[in-house]
């Protein structure tokens, strides 16, 4: 089956889909969608993804969105090794991670987000970088509350191996560190952030890796 | 095993699960918590919801949040009737719908951010309802596109009986409504809203007929 990745580097969504595909070495190849000139808006765009962002993965039988979704896919479809635990608890736990950060965190710091607030509410570089903190900070203190509680044991976020929490984790953990969010205050996330950015899936996941990064690196 | 929803009336993600239980016909005992008196964001309520929001559904083993991964708990702790299709790229279809409403259109319009854009951003009435309206005319644009080019068959969003899918349109059109959207603009998504609200496990679900609704609506 031949894979197809409409993604733009920076994207944490499609960050979080190269990384679960690598883990589960799916070969697939990458379509950038070059979001700083908006031809993610145009009706041809949409045509593959109806809101108009990325990532979208297409194969034979036609194209897939939203990241929660394709993630599920991914794991359905290659079921080793897995990205969520065995047991019905657990697997909520590990999906309770990823939609802090899936719904709560990232989409409210979306570029068209970002666009209104300077367009319609005045925000300068500044008001824009105190909103990306502050809902980045909401979430992690959150989440590293809930690592204090209920992780699983493992220096990965929710256990001895990557899981759906992890391919979560890090793209996110990318964009706090890129708005000058002080991770110190989330030593767990912190420490497991780092053992996951050792695995070879999620090095060659980097958005600096991508075949549409600038050389330099903005 | 006993089921405690910590949830608000018109809180949609609550709604969802109430929607999700009354479907799999279990048996839940509601504990309100008042979002208008920000009880939620006591450290009481946090060492049961770490963000400080609802819904979280306890037993006997623990408590869940999110409302996404809870869905997922619930489908694979009672299976029937399946919320979700056989196939995986069905069941990412309706995930996708899921998503579209559950990260990009609800958590961009949740209390703490419109509480921000009042505080931080000096937005009155007027502005809190067009940024609502524009977060949700954008998302069931989508949801409209994606009814005409991928639905499942049937008066359900995504087939002949009700699937996450409807779980996630009811309460967020329910919203939309509140909020003043024409919901002429989305003829399937209305359609199929119709149908959904028509079952009874979604009637018992609406707002209004729960314990801590307001007897005057509000």
């Amino acid at each position: 089956m031949a894979l197809t990745l409409y993604g733009y580097w920076r994207s944490s969504a499609a960050y979080r889909l190269r990384i679960a595909l690598n883990l589960k070495d799916v070969a697939y190849t990458q379509k950038p969608v070059n979001l700083k000139d908006g031809v993610q808006r145009s009706e041809a765009h949409r045509d593959i993804h109806p809101q108009g962002f990325v990532p979208a993965l297409a194969d034979d039988d036609g194209v897939l969105i939203q990241s929660p979704a394709i993630l599920e896919w991914i794991e359905e479809t290659w079921p080793e090794p897995a990205l969520l635990p065995a047991t019905p608890r657990e697997r909520a736990l590990v999906r309770a991670y990823g939609a802090v950060i899936g719904c709560d965190i990232h989409p409210v710091q979306n570029l068209r987000i970002l666009n209104y607030i300077r367009a319609e509410h005045g925000q300068d570089n500044d008001g824009v970088t105190a909103w990306c903190q502050r809902w980045i900070m909401d979430g992690f203190a959150a989440l590293e509350r809930m690592a204090a509680r209920d992780a699983l044991p493992g220096s990965y976020l929710c256990g001895e191996a990557p899981s759906l929490a992890d391919i979560y984790l890090v793209p996110q953990a990318y964009n706090a560190r890129r708005f000058g969010v002080d991770m110190s205050a989330y030593p767990r996330l912190m420490a497991a952030d780092a053992t996951a950015r050792e695995h070879p899936a999620f090095i060659a996941a980097e958005p600096e890796r991508q075949p549409d990064a600038p050389e330099d690196g903005h």
